[in-house]
């Protein structure tokens, strides 16, 4: 691990001596978060740039350490003040969101799972840079030996969601060259919900969102569309009707 | 341009006719921006998800339109609401950031222009999205129709910056394969500043930066290092002395 040997420095400095477990959940939230900063997307949360691929794979040196077909990249960034429920909402919405399109061709209709399709997951504190000028600055990403085996159990948590098969990673802290062929190319990037000033409500839509996932996760049927396709036309957020023409059409 | 046809339905509902010329800034400036969304980066700003690449290409079906070698791979989502500002600061840091090590090996020291390395530069409107559930929404990315010509504009402004035969591009509005062997992985995510609450403040801090900048394109002299260092130490919110070690040693 090569750079293991900053993180007890960086662990004094940042205070985060805290295990992963939901006790520590409260008390990192209530912890002032930065304010965001213009460059990187800067206030402290979960990060993750997710890239639809055609295939990927990692190698280390000369050695293929993992590859998958289709699916997706994940290339995740874990913050000093992320919980499990940031780690939670991540990986829902990792193996949730809609961005393959179903067999009739349809985008933005199937999820990873939908699609019994792959995740390479890879570690990527860099995501949680912050910007000193030109040069980043990387004191707001977990401590590399906390980040390890927080990582590794959002590894676990993806796969018992998932198929363990289905789901593969990089090695943790190594020199990688990961290769992407990013499929459209279709990049989300994903950002777990920051400080909840309202937990009452976070509880809520948290609750919500799982209720709407277990619908779905028992099969993509029309009336389970239809639903969603109404809440969205009644949310004076949304663009009315014309979202899923929208979505279908601008396919990459 | 397979998703033009839904550009002028697009337009209506978002409003947007405007040119992408000085006399629109402060207009679009002052329109109320949407409020930062959990799941994507959901605030209306330009986003670029820069990955440090050994090689990187683009393929559209059997045709290799674009390839480079040692450099970034940038995909580049313009937002409704950007403006020349937002371009002009996307450029400036893409060409600037320090994601690469010097001769000495000393990581996080040089930009793409210090190490003379290749762009590529490839519009991706899904940066723009915004979750509805799980079903990404992208009424947030500028119409097709408005963003070619923008992001065309962009690509010359960063070939004028720099070297333009060092700056390559996808197909815009292409179904594309782009091939990415992300170095490292080293990856940033980096946002336009959003809505000014203090425009003085900001044309401060944009011409701090412009200074700064030309200082360095003199050459990386050490002195202007120093400087640079020692702004860094005396900032309130940097993590003094240790920054340089941490940012050094934790290359991954």
């Amino acid at each position: 691990m090569w750079f293991s040997c900053i993180s007890s420095t960086l662990r004094k400095k940042t205070g985060s001596n805290r295990k992963l477990d939901d006790s520590s959940t409260s008390a990192a939230r209530e912890r002032p978060r930065p304010a965001k900063v213009p460059g990187c997307c800067g206030s402290a949360a979960m990060r993750a740039v997710i890239q639809r691929v055609t295939k990927a794979s990692v190698t280390v040196g000369e050695e293929q350490v993992s590859s998958i077909g289709r699916g997706l990249c994940v290339l995740l960034g874990i913050s000093v003040d992320d919980t499990q429920k940031d780690a939670e909402y991540m990986v829902r919405k990792i193996l949730n969101l809609r961005l393959f399109e179903d067999e009739s061709g349809r985008s933005w209709s199937q999820s990873v799972m939908d699609g019994n399709l792959e995740v390479l997951c890879v570690s990527q504190f860099t995501l949680q840079c912050i910007l000193k000028g030109n040069k980043p600055d990387f004191h707001a990403a977990m401590p590399a030996e906390l980040a390890q085996p927080f990582y590794n159990s959002i590894l676990e948590d993806m796969r018992s969601a998932y198929k363990p098969e289905l789901v593969k990673d990089g090695k943790f802290g190594a020199k990688m060259q990961v290769h992407i062929q990013n499929d459209g190319p279709v990049t989300v990037e994903l950002t777990s919900p920051s400080s909840p000033t309202d937990p009452k409500q976070m509880a809520k839509q948290e609750k919500q969102q799982q209720r709407k996932e277990k619908t779905r996760a028992k099969g993509p049927t029309e009336s389970g569309r239809e639903k969603g396709s109404q809440r969205s036309r009644q949310d004076p957020s949304a663009s009315s009707g014309a979202e899923g023409d929208v979505s279908s059409e601008r396919e990459p």
